[in-house]
């Protein structure tokens, strides 16, 4: 009998390798390479390549033919490339997977131009292999770059504001991180014609996965390992950041510790040394094991979500996929 | 009989109410706000509307259902608006048909994200009435998107080169700006169902215009009036920009004229007082006779891509809009 974690790390390398292969011809050739070049440079900095397995595995569990489904996939990849781009320039990142984001290595308009151009390839990939249901995968991939933005625009002015409930944060998440993971299960389906049930089950895997994704992300910044993660550990209490762990904390704190919390908004941050103490806060309001449960609950939403999937072995992968989420260091 | 000139006027002014209705309503009731309003603030400021015209004129000489094209129509000017606002950022412009830019008005953040929300707007605007030909509509509209990104690079690039050709300079606004008029009047010609040789008369009909438009804003900056024009006289000069006249100029100029063209280039630009002694330069040397001769040459071309348009007045309407343009101050 086939192992279904080693069969999905052997299809997720599988995938991954060929998705590499088109984002690595996408941009060849072309020109003017003052546009090209940085546009090449920030899609061959490899990623973990979610996105683009969600839009293969979600193809195959609909025992549909995933072939079509690679330049879509590859699409969207790109398209949540763009996203990194033009949002490394709004939180002024200076490095990204270990490397200079675009508008250090270049310079903010070259970025901005760089950002669109992505985009509008993205779009072209999309396009390339689709035959029918034209209509409805472009509109899932555009109404999800609109929700993207309106994601994106809540984020920054959270950070402006005062006080953001976990309501609003939840909102904001579901457009701005996973309305992008819901769309790749989404096309995915769609191209490989899944009945409405199927593309309405793993549209929902996708969401839930996306928000539990993201919950994850604001645990790891607190928890996780330097090395592992690949960012500073507390970076969000550095720049005093609104997440998900942080508003819980600030829902349960009383009295002094209260004050502490809402000290962090009002200078807009905390100094490093002072990590290790808000980490203890975290941990005395339970949290972090509160955000653990969290994580937990919306991947068994996911998981709940593919009870339309027929294909067994695609569906197993699907179930490792998010399961493998759970355990992520980075 | 009908006077064409007048039937003209007429049907721009109906259809330029009927595409400002369209862009009014768009972004109405739509959240975040902090997103919506500045889109709508930079789609409120009303510009010509050529390129929605287009639209529907295009539309309509095909003897086409043009009530399908307005969506479109609106589509192309949200996609105009999308690269001012981007655009704007990258030259600094303080600016606008009058207003402040977007990210003067606000900030480039702002602007960054709005640009790239009223982009994905487009897209959902240019998909909602299609039924038919959507994989061409859309991919006409994805490849003008390319080129412009493609152009606005170019366009760039060449602020900070030496030397560029006349040559190099067409290939550029052939793609930053006859690129969107080409496709305003394809997928014009596209939904309405156009044949081949309508599509294809269109289009090189939106292309040349484009080029002729282009042309005579380089033209119109040195000779217009500064009232009707809305820039400053002389703009590019002060920016040392390489424009058509600029670039002839500098081909036909001999000895101490060629090196004072040649110190534009290398100081970045003049100061004031010098835009006079500079004009007559560009008089001296016929280059302003010889950019309205080449303006009158596109437009020709533009106006003989039309033989395969059997409908008459639709025929006329594109034949006097190309006229128009030749004598407008703005």
């Amino acid at each position: 009998m086939v192992n279904p974690e080693r069969y999905f790390k052997s299809l997720y390398n599988l995938q991954q390798t060929r998705i590499e292969k088109i984002l690595k011809n996408t941009l060849n050739e072309r020109k003017p390479s003052s546009l090209y070049a940085p546009g090449a440079y920030i899609l061959n900095n490899p990623g973990k390549r979610l996105r683009p397995l969600l839009v293969i595995f979600s193809a195959n569990a609909v025992r549909g033919n995933y072939k079509n489904a690679y330049n879509a996939a590859a699409a969207v990849e790109i398209l949540h490339n763009f996203t990194l781009v033009h949002d490394d320039i709004m939180d002024n990142a200076d490095k990204r997977r270990g490397l200079l984001t675009v508008h250090k290595k270049y310079d903010v308009n070259t970025a901005i131009l760089v950002g669109d151009s992505l985009l509008s390839i993205a779009y072209e990939l999309l396009l390339k292999d689709l035959t029918t249901q034209v209509k409805d995968v472009v509109t899932t991939f555009n109404n999800c770059v609109i929700r993207v933005c309106e994601g994106q625009s809540l984020d920054k002015e959270f950070e402006l504001r005062k006080s953001v409930s976990i309501e609003e944060y939840l909102d904001m998440i579901t457009k701005k991180t996973a309305a992008m993971t819901e769309m790749s299960c989404k096309i995915g389906a769609q191209i490989a014609g899944g009945s409405n049930a199927e593309i309405k089950g793993l549209s929902n895997y996708g969401k839930y996965l996306g928000i539990a994704f993201q919950i994850q992300d604001d645990l790891l910044d607190i928890t996780g390992d330097e090395n592992d993660f690949g960012k500073v550990i507390g970076g969000d209490l550095l720049e005093g950041k609104k997440t998900f762990v942080f508003l819980h904390a600030l829902r349960l704190a009383k009295g002094k510790q209260k004050q502490e919390l809402l000290g962090i908004i009002k200078n807009k941050g905390i100094k490093p040394y002072k990590i290790p103490h808000f980490r203890r806060i975290y941990e005395n309001l339970g949290v972090l094991d509160l955000s653990r449960a969290e994580v937990r609950n919306y991947l068994k939403k996911a998981i709940d979500s593919l009870h339309s999937i027929t294909n067994p072995m695609g569906k197993e992968m699907l179930v490792v996929l998010a399961n493998s989420l759970l355990n992520r260091a980075k």
